[in-house]
């Protein structure tokens, strides 16, 4: 038995999210129905992070033990060749053993993409928010950085979630003008309305992301104040935050791991 | 009676292309359809270009008549809100009546878009012709340049296509590597595998774009000299050139038209 890490991207627009579901295709599903055809056998595959309906990845990791003698490199052609071309695996490395994608995981990174003008080009409208009225960039901008820090973000989660605590540390919260570059989704002669919302942390809850987008755009529209933030954290009531952004907006960009000695104590498999 | 000039930027995939068919979704259908609600009777919308099913465009340009007393702002909201979202109303302008839009287009300018590693990030399989092969991007831009000038293009029109002239004028015909940039669609420590294929002309023949970027490939892969583009022309032979290169990696990118007088003699509605 051998444990596997694979890194992967896809297109959020056609799956009913990450978690495998018997009547809906989902990234999990499918990567199961590859890995048991490759194996021989029923696979499960563990994600780092249960992405919604409609979201993206272009870092997503998950993890998956195998008896098959196959290689690293030959696993990641096996997979690409099988795989429909909206989920694209990046690499394979062989891992420890007792190496699970969630429970390892240290770090989380996400982009959500806003398109800020009038107009929404055709082909941004698959991965960007489109908000046409004029927003206020520098409050935003401010807003976004007070999510920074250790906070009891309940607020945030989503209706009828549960999950044992609701503090999470977020190292990093930043909304910033990006220049959209010369790609085929670019318009002639128009300027680029590109905005990003990059934020990492130790984890996340559901739909917190996209909830601290939607109540970002709040702030950018003048409908909330920037300093507003933590008083509305305080209240760790989901009514006082903004409303949730779409799903399609949203990217997990990379998922960070501690270095993994070959065979740590913690590691060892009847821990986990 | 008024005409209208339309700057139209649209997602070509679902479309079955530009030109109106009674069975299949069209950009001209689509205009159409919104344009007689408004109008309320049947209107006919002309295209500067017939773009192929699955091609996209980012400055396709249209001319419609209206009797409606609609200001071009206001047809230009109202068209926007009624549209579906893969096609986008850039601008409307009023135009002398007697403007036609493929009758004066002068130049047109088509992006052909390919994306040259061995992984194609899952939010480009849209719009970018996936070439995993490693590729000589020195002799294809060598090769790129030799389809400039004056030429009889008929070895690069699709079989079946009857024009009165296979002559045409290119006035850029470019290959060149472009930055990816850092919008949705990047993924981490990936490079720009991204190479862009640019060419304007006085027109061109079905399938012309395409078959270029066919032919520029096999020069990449070796399999053609990039000093044979001359002889491959002079043949006038379809087989001579290259395979004709996938829809979905091309973007009508600009259309362009002389300086129109208000009202000059060869506009005169009844020359047209």
């Amino acid at each position: 038995m051998r444990c596997f890490k694979l890194t992967l991207a896809y297109d959020g627009a056609a799956f009913a999210g990450w978690q495998r579901q018997d009547a809906h295709r989902t990234v999990q599903g499918e990567l199961e129905a590859v890995m048991a055809r490759i194996e021989g056998k029923d696979v499960s595959v563990a994600g780092a992070g249960r992405t919604d309906a409609g979201v993206h990845a272009a870092g997503q990791v998950a993890s998956v033990r195998l008896e098959n003698a196959i290689t690293a490199a030959a696993l990641l052609r096996a997979l690409n060749a099988v795989l429909p071309d909206d989920v694209r695996v990046r690499a394979v490395e062989e891992m420890p053993l007792a190496f699970h994608a969630r429970i390892h995981a240290r770090q989380k990174t996400y982009h959500y993409w806003i398109w800020n003008a009038r107009l929404l080009p055709p082909l941004l409208r698959g991965t960007t928010w489109h908000v046409p009225t004029p927003l206020d960039l520098e409050a935003m901008a401010a807003a976004a950085r007070l999510f920074e820090g250790t906070h009891d973000f309940l607020a945030l989660q989503a209706q009828g979630a549960r999950v044992k605590t609701t503090t999470r540390t977020l190292w990093t919260s930043r909304l910033a003008r990006i220049d959209i570059g010369e790609g085929p989704a670019r318009l002639p002669e128009t300027p680029s309305a590109l905005l990003r919302y990059e934020v990492s942390g130790t984890g996340f809850l559901r739909h917190m992301v996209r909830t601290i987008a939607g109540t970002l755009v709040e702030v950018g529209r003048g409908r909330r104040a920037a300093n507003d933030i933590p008083a509305m954290l305080a209240t760790r009531r989901r009514a006082a935050a903004g409303r949730t952004a779409p799903a399609h907006g949203l990217v997990l960009w990379r998922v960070g791991y501690e270095p993994l000695p070959a065979d740590p104590p913690f590691l060892q498999p009847d821990v986990i």
